[in-house]
């Protein structure tokens, strides 16, 4: 019912467009994961609700980064090189703007900053972010919705050891260096969810909720620290699935594990689990850690969850949709 | 005492330091004879007050045509093709935001992008065009004083057949096509000449005024609009010269012909002499327009005004020099 097998036909993806898949998502990890989904997936199918707790401005310039990942991916525009930015990029503007001392620590590609630049001034005349992605996502052919979590501002704020460092800050300027000792999303409290994802979640086509493979701590909770967000989530009433984004005591990338050090908390699949727990009804679990799938007190699911081909996000979107229709 | 002669040795042009030279000025052609002074003049002797009028938002970015050409030119970065913006450009942004439905009949090149984010941005920050234009100058290397006329908003309106157009309007959407009923300098009555343009006019150093052969109506009227500007040329006690911008009935470059024509202006050299009426010193007029010298009751200097290689830039400019001393 929710997925398109392998081989299914052009007829069998028509019969399947009523039914909806909604992902929860950060940036690089979760887009891979939402571009296997929207590849077998009838189209219109995949909804994402995509963390704005990152986002910030830059050069008076409204930067989204993980909107615009997941804008980029599921446009087929994103940078494999890079793993972040835009495909068949240049580089001028950041050359001139070195030239006239400008700040250069975070690298915006000419291409990637006519979407801040539109953006921005959208913003400005009172458009909400959930109009402006959606109008992008359709200039860019995107079948899939992708909605902000919130039309409010939401910035995740890293306390270290060196002071108080904004989301970009910590994650760009300093490389994820300092130890993370709390985080804080600031007007997390005052933002209300975007009426998109409110939609999306009470939409009747609604079958699966699927939390994407991202940091739990910087990509998927600020999104569940919008006031509403984990009841809608749960009064959805289908079932809510995580993917690990973590094989072994590793991230696949970025500092998943190092901040969970930090926090305090055991690199592992079973305290992402853990992280979960209540709002969760199964878990995906990577295939080489088999041997703790016991352990988790819910439904799992094993697969190979390292996605470097897109025939590997295929396959893992799959896995997930299978799973999702047998729990 | 003004010029560096063309045999003027490095110690010539030392002993010369401590005088300077104003130039009045909106973009292209202006800039081209004050990279011709710049060229001839000891470093450090030149000082232009530019037009803001034509400054205006677009992209939520704040873009001031004038001071960028004036800029781009004296730093040698002009783009000689186009005559307009950067050389060594780029058009990735524009590429992209048509793809994203955004408007592109403004082109902006990815490197003249981070000027205008620059800028727009520091602005916000409540620095002054002033200011900015200074450390951008600075940083482009550029050894003249780039001064705004003003640091109050001025736009340049155009009134027409078809109603009142923003400057770039006419100029770039509409390429100048509707005819020109009416100039208005809107905010001028409220505008103040900035200090650095009145510290210039009162340097003690100054020597001579130059009205550049820019637009009389589109570029030198917006700046001559500002109260209290006329009179600090005026009361700066040194010559005025203007340099033609028109040789025989044409305009070298632009619609100035076209909207003196549309003005009611007979276009020629005369009728620009008689524009600036009860300010000049002296005209520069092209030889080619001999014929009409006598009709000129002014101190006048023939040249061939024609600027379109880098000799004939320094040309005028020892020939404005000159004159300046003369008269």
């Amino acid at each position: 019912m929710l997925s398109r097998e392998a081989g299914a036909t052009k007829s069998g993806q028509t019969s399947m467009a009523d039914d909806s898949i909604l992902v929860v998502s950060g940036g690089v990890g979760g887009a891979k994961l939402c571009l296997g989904l929207q590849r077998v997936l009838p189209e219109g199918a995949l909804r994402i609700i995509v963390n704005t707790g990152d986002d910030f401005t830059h050069l008076g310039l409204y930067i989204s980064p993980d909107l615009d990942t997941t804008l980029y991916t599921l446009a087929g525009l994103a940078n494999q090189e890079l793993g972040w930015g835009r495909d068949d990029e240049t580089w001028t503007f950041m050359r001139v703007m070195e030239s006239l001392g400008g700040p250069t620590w975070f690298k915006l590609g000419d291409g990637d900053l006519a979407l801040h630049v539109e953006r921005t001034q959208r913003l400005a005349a009172g458009e909400t972010l959930t109009s402006i992605a959606a109008d992008v996502a359709q200039h860019l052919g995107i079948r899939s919705r992708i909605i902000p979590m919130s039309d409010d501002p939401v910035s995740t704020l890293v306390q270290t050891a060196d002071g108080v460092l904004g989301f970009q800050e910590y994650f760009v300027r300093e490389r994820c260096g300092p130890a993370v000792i709390r985080l804080h999303f600031q007007g997390a409290e005052a933002a209300r969810v975007s009426v998109a994802a409110t939609q999306a979640l009470r939409d009747s086509s609604l079958r699966a909720i699927v939390i994407a493979p991202s940091n739990p701590y910087l990509s998927i909770d600020p999104i569940l620290a919008v006031p509403g967000m984990r009841t809608a989530l749960r009064g959805a009433g289908v079932p809510i699935i995580a993917v690990t984004p973590i094989i072994g005591d590793a991230a696949v990338k970025g500092p998943t594990t190092k901040i969970m050090r930090e926090l305090g908390v055991t690199p592992s699949a079973l305290s992402v689990v853990e992280h979960y727990r209540g709002l969760i009804d199964g878990f995906v679990l990577d295939a080489r850690d088999a041997s703790v799938a016991e352990q988790i007190q819910l439904p799992v699911q094993m697969c190979d969850t390292l996605m470097l081909t897109l025939d590997d996000r295929e396959r893992v979107a799959r896995c997930v949709l299978e799973f999702a229709r047998r729990i």
